[in-house]
């Protein structure tokens, strides 16, 4: 069957709490075109699919004609990759275990690949990002939860249930701080958002010099980050000991698992030398003798703004196209 | 240890009888810079190595830095990707087993990869081409000789020995044309240009129609596709002909293969529809009954002057970054 | 979750066209019990399965108990590994597609595997017989048709749709003799069952020499062998043909797919020196020059009467432990 | 080629500090004959190659000979199999880099497979033992230290340097007990031979109870295994403290990991349900929350006197037969 045409875009959409995100990308990962919506205006599954369904034929008529794209791929939070489902996702609208894949499929005629974001980014770094390269990498997310996506021998390792990855509830300190889990001492109580701003809280109680921390009402890694970079000693020592924590906990990983390389994401990760110069430390102290000076930590090179969409289009062209005829 | 600045670029390096060519490329296949020189003008192998060191050296400085560039791959006829080898080539000057990669790396202090042509071009294809997104497909290159690289499960089959993928000398017709090999009746005899030039001549032969293939003193696939083009019934007899015996070859290729697709390259294939069309029914023919209608036959959609240093590019990433201090 | 008894056994089903047998199989290959049943004897897939559950049951109860059995492998023609079917089977009773394996989960709680007999056997001599240590390798199967299965870098290559493997319906012959799917001059018109009873007739119209298969009124490949044996100069003959198309076609396989060896089965397989010296002769006269004295031909070396369900308990492994409370 | 008659048996040999030991085993893993030697005689790497080669060949004709062995397997600590070296030994007598697999595979001309007891144990147990029918899984060795391999997706991860699995030096308290790697509070000084020992004596000088521990003048995690056996309340509570922290290092493994099962060697792991079940409780309360229930803990199912030359044997398979001829 002689084919002159063959189809040469994806849609990568990026499904978060608050917005959802749709670009369509070629095979070398260019943006030719983006649009969003808010994803909490769908209460219910079928609505925001079909709001979803009206958004990506539009933008893919505006960007190259539908009939150009050769499938989708969805970046989602609790998305199972080998399911196509969201599987009891804690923070979006919609409950249970729900086959996404399946019924945007069915909508759009076109093939749909689902992963959560951790897959959905190391799948991106790794095609166009940091982790360009590598096979044996892992990419953490440090934002409001953390996160991270393993890969093995040039692929992804999923785990037994899928489950792989839960750096950030490794027990760092047994007993230690509460976990939104529900259980104690979880590392991501520490080098989370809100471990953080803990941390600091900690810091500025535990000492008498000044800091603009004190000034604010809501402390926020951002604002830390900011009197970081301002040259705030307390701010400072917030990520002074977020980084060693953090520095136990990738060691452990790393010595586990003996990466090429840590690369990092998420709003946390924006602390840059503040945060990684301490991790650095802490890592080679803790870590097995023979990786010192062997892992690298590296900060994404892929924009926030698309890492997620480019993601999710690289997780597009591992789905086989879709049909109905056949 | 923190890594602020990955390497982001590669230089492919295509090694052919004629020319030599390098390009400094990025991770998404972007060619920056491009340049060649004649490679028969080195006759002993430490002075072509000299030139191609000097070559790409300047070539990198000349497009972002030396510093910037993470490794090398090499695409060359009778190239041994397992062993970085040049192994008994028989059009090029250097006789014998050559371990170019290796010598290479010692000049350039960066990591060098080497496979053949075939192998190069279909790590390209998978990247940057029609292959994106398929799991099992062939590249089949159509020029002077007829060759091909299969993909498995992803990855490129190389077979035990490393030789797989040598369709041009299955036998299509025992004791068929005499070809280079030793053997007869070999698909490279019907199929690749002295093949093509033999068919014409064969059809002019058989009939008194006129044509002005009898005008040519030099006959060449690419007058002939010229001449189809301009609606000469032999030379659009001649692509007919070599397209039926392609078509058993190849429908012969996937009743044991089963690929998605086979993607064509090479001089040949710019026949275009004269070789495809008939290539196509015969395929549909011959293959076995299920897979009729399934299997995708695509021309290259990678342009001819890139499509190999793009390629030996991508090869380039799949060997590990190399440093004198580790 | 200290787990302290493992399910040290599977149970593999061999289903073919006249009989289906069962086999409790532990870890290493060891037959534990067997047992069978006439397979055309239940013309409803429902009441065949029933009874197979029984046999599964009873068979299992009488050889370690059913709670010591971790999961079941089938080996059918037309399975398809990849959904659990039987699809489209020429020659069982059950039309259409079928999906066999769900069907059998649910009756024996237990997850159930299921592939065509290449498959399965290809996965036996990898980890039981002659492909052991292998990574490309072939397992043949000449009998009343000719089938395949491939190995490429340590897994089953099974191809874009799950076809691969049929060399049986190559073309080796344009305008050759008919053949069953509709085609003419495929492989197996000659090295199958019905191919070599054709090619005695030939043999004997061809000459006036005396034979005693010329006594025989239903000749058989079986009976030609025996003459083989007894030193009938047609019946040698008539393999003789058989092994030089069959080296042709082998040729072929190789020169693309370069396997370590091709490993035969089947009642054909059975004349040994007589069709694999002359096979081999016509091997290495027609595979790629680079080929010649490398690739093994070489029996079974896993008896007849448990080369299947051995293959089929191998299978059985390939699958997940099922629990109804996950 | 024809070749009747294939290799069907190799030699696994396992060295470690004291003794070294050779088996013959089919491909089954039947151990046809068994042999060993003081491996502390022969300092020197050549003389201890010659009594290996010359144990090797008298095994290997006594039990079928020598023509009939296919291939080498070494399990060894410190092996590195990528380069088929010991790597700095640090208890056995050579010192530095060592190419034993080269030099072996000199001596006896046969091919040679190396790698650390580790990867050699968890490849025995993936074809042999527990791990039979898993993807991703874990074998843990509790002796002298404690190590680990990873199985990611069916196949050995060895990670970026090869050194993968080290989780006895994973930092399970900050600040903790002297690790004779140099770093504070590793696991393994918790839970390998020495730190059960400390930890005992820890437990009698934090209680006045009675306990046949304190009459024993050279403890040993034998003798403590003795006594919980008989009901002794400091010995029990010796491996329950054990269990408590062995059980949140493998939580940690597990919820980045995500193994389906942990497979436990080594002379720790035989107290058995004295360390298991404080394990198992721990694990269960500090395990990432979806993975509670779901990961199992599960002894070893090979004897321990074949384990590693089984393990060997695995590896033998891996490598390509050797041939100066080729």
């Amino acid at each position: 069957m002689i084919q002159d045409q063959l189809k040469t875009r994806v849609v990568g959409v990026d499904i978060n709490v608050d917005a959802t995100s749709c670009a369509v990308v070629d095979i070398r990962g260019n943006i030719i075109g983006q649009s969003g919506f808010v994803t909490s205006n769908y209460e219910s599954i079928g609505d925001f699919i079909s709001v979803l369904t009206e958004h990506i034929m539009q933008l893919s008529e505006a960007h190259g004609g539908y009939e150009n794209i050769r499938s989708v791929g969805i970046s989602i939070p609790s998305g199972n990759f080998r399911t196509g489902c969201i599987e009891n996702a804690p923070n979006l609208p919609w409950k249970g275990v729900i086959p996404l894949a399946a019924m945007l499929r069915d909508q759009l005629g076109l093939a749909v690949a689902l992963a959560n974001n951790a897959h959905a980014m190391a799948l991106g770094e790794q095609a166009f990002g940091a982790a360009h390269g590598m096979r044996d990498f892992v990419v953490v997310s440090l934002g409001s939860g953390m996160g991270s996506c393993i890969f093995s021998n040039g692929v992804v390792h999923l785990g037994a249930d899928g489950f792989a990855g839960e750096v950030g509830h490794t027990c760092i300190k047994p007993g230690g701080r509460q976990c939104g889990c529900g259980k104690q001492g979880c590392l991501e109580t520490y080098t989370a958002a809100r471990g953080v701003v803990l941390t600091a809280q900690e810091v500025m109680s535990e000492s008498d010099e000044p800091s603009k921390m004190r000034q604010v009402e809501q402390l926020t890694p951002k604002i830390i980050i900011e009197l970081c970079n301002q040259g705030d000693a307390l701010a400072i020592e917030t990520f002074r000991r977020t980084g060693y924590t953090l520095g136990i906990g990738l060691a452990n990983y790393a010595s586990i698992f003996n990466p090429e390389a840590f690369v990092f994401t998420g709003q946390i990760s924006k602390a840059g030398r503040w945060l990684l110069e301490p991790a650095s430390e802490s890592f080679e102290d803790h870590v097995f003798h023979n990786l010192r000076g062997k892992v690298k930590l590296v900060p994404s090179s892929i924009p926030d703004d698309v890492r997620n969409v480019l993601g999710a289009s690289v997780l597009a062209w591992e789905v086989k196209e879709y049909s109905l005829f056949k």
